[in-house]
């Protein structure tokens, strides 16, 4: 059985670099597909997707694929794609170069390859099956996450804390923002990027689509670190996400993600 | 009199750069130096004022300095630079590539020019005194704010909610951001970059440093926007500051600011 490689990650990952990178600062339109909220989605978010599309759709078209703007098809596959062709779109809008593109590789029902780009900066972080990898500006090298073991001492990104409901979905957050050492905003799947490579040490965030961390998965566990829903559950289907350097970390966050 | 022009900002970004770009996402030490709260200090950001230092003092020995890392001196005399090695030291930290390198020229207590810097995307951003510019991996250009004259259309940007304390502050900075289009946390001075360059339309924050401003007011100014305090006063002190990419959405946003 054919089976995708590194390379092949990095063809798909081309193919959007096409559609999205001219289309950055550049007075994009921006269509609000969510009339109750604010849910950007860039002409490049969908000729990016398309783009992704055509070039699997050649190389092994019988692959399911579930993607954020166009329709999914066998998604009960045994290969299936899932595809993010802007993760971050309100950063993409206001120009910031923290924006991803992203692309796992799923073999029955789990996320074991993936790619994560970021044009602008030509940063590429890749899960190849076995190793995580890092590509940019400055080199290649393989990347490894932090040995960061607690709180105390780690880095947490998320978001925003408008993510979280209030009550006890914000009360277990805070519990674990009022112990690190330090904590950020708003950098979306740049945030999974950074701890993949050692900056940052947890990333906890709510309300994903399994498309937002398809890619995201592998890097993360390829990279020797932990990711899995607030209550320990697989992550493929996404929606609350606890992603942390070791596995001590992990449990460490857990315990107050879980509690009261 | 002899004055800086365009080529000399460059060469100051030049020496910091050679500090700042080595020890990023490199595992760089973080000291404490405020023991109340978190506010790191790199290496990086030591050697790279005193690099920025030499410079100016080999070339200007007359000219007075007020920098964030060493100490100040001449800062009552007719030229004043104005510098923030590394402006979003928690950015740098965290691998985030939306800190800045930040320094500005005054005259007679107005910056007049001034260069912001993001090393790692080799980004450039200066005011020459007449108009500001744009460099980086997509080219050269000049660059003016966006045509938004009214917060229901503007995308706005502070480093956090966190910046403004409970009650009438707060209740202030709300009053803005519940009528913008989309607002954004966590990016510093790449914020301000953003509003030169078009992308985003106001920068709202607070507890601002001398120089955390002093480059960003003529990068401001000279790409066609308006940078005040929030009640209308010259920013070059710091403090409370409210930067838009029109007078029109500045008087908007500062009647908010300045109410009840």
């Amino acid at each position: 059985m054919k089976l995708p490689d590194r390379a092949f990650l990095e063809r798909l990952a081309d193919a959007a670099k096409a559609e999205t990178l001219p289309r950055f600062r550049r007075g994009i339109d921006v269509v609000n597909k969510d009339a109750g909220g604010f849910d950007p989605v860039t002409e490049g978010d969908r000729a990016a997707e398309a783009a992704i599309r055509r070039v699997i759709e050649a190389e092994f078209p019988d692959h399911g694929i579930l993607g954020e703007e166009h329709e999914n098809f066998g998604t009960d596959r045994e290969c299936v794609w899932v595809i993010d062709p802007i993760d971050g779109t309100r950063a993409f809008i206001s120009g910031l170069p923290v924006w991803g593109t992203l692309i796992g590789f799923r073999r029955n029902g789990h996320a074991v390859m993936g790619i994560a780009e970021q044009p602008f900066t030509g940063e590429r972080y890749v899960a190849d099956g076995s190793h995580a990898w890092y590509s940019g500006p400055d080199g290649k090298r393989q990347i490894r996450t932090r040995d960061c073991t607690s709180l105390e001492h780690a880095i947490l990104f998320t978001t925003s804390p408008h993510l979280f409901s209030e009550g006890t979905e914000n009360r277990r957050y805070k519990s674990v923002e009022s112990r690190v050492r330090l904590f950020r905003y708003g950098v979306d799947c740049y945030a999974y990027m950074m701890l993949a490579a050692g900056h940052v040490d947890l990333v906890i965030e709510n309300g994903l689509k399994p498309y937002d961390v398809g890619a995201l998965i592998p890097l993360i566990e390829q990279a020797g670190g932990v990711i899995t829903t607030w209550d320990g559950g697989a992550p493929d289907g996404g929606g609350s996400i606890l992603a942390a350097a070791t596995p001590a970390l992990h449990a460490e966050a857990m315990a107050l993600l879980t509690a009261g």
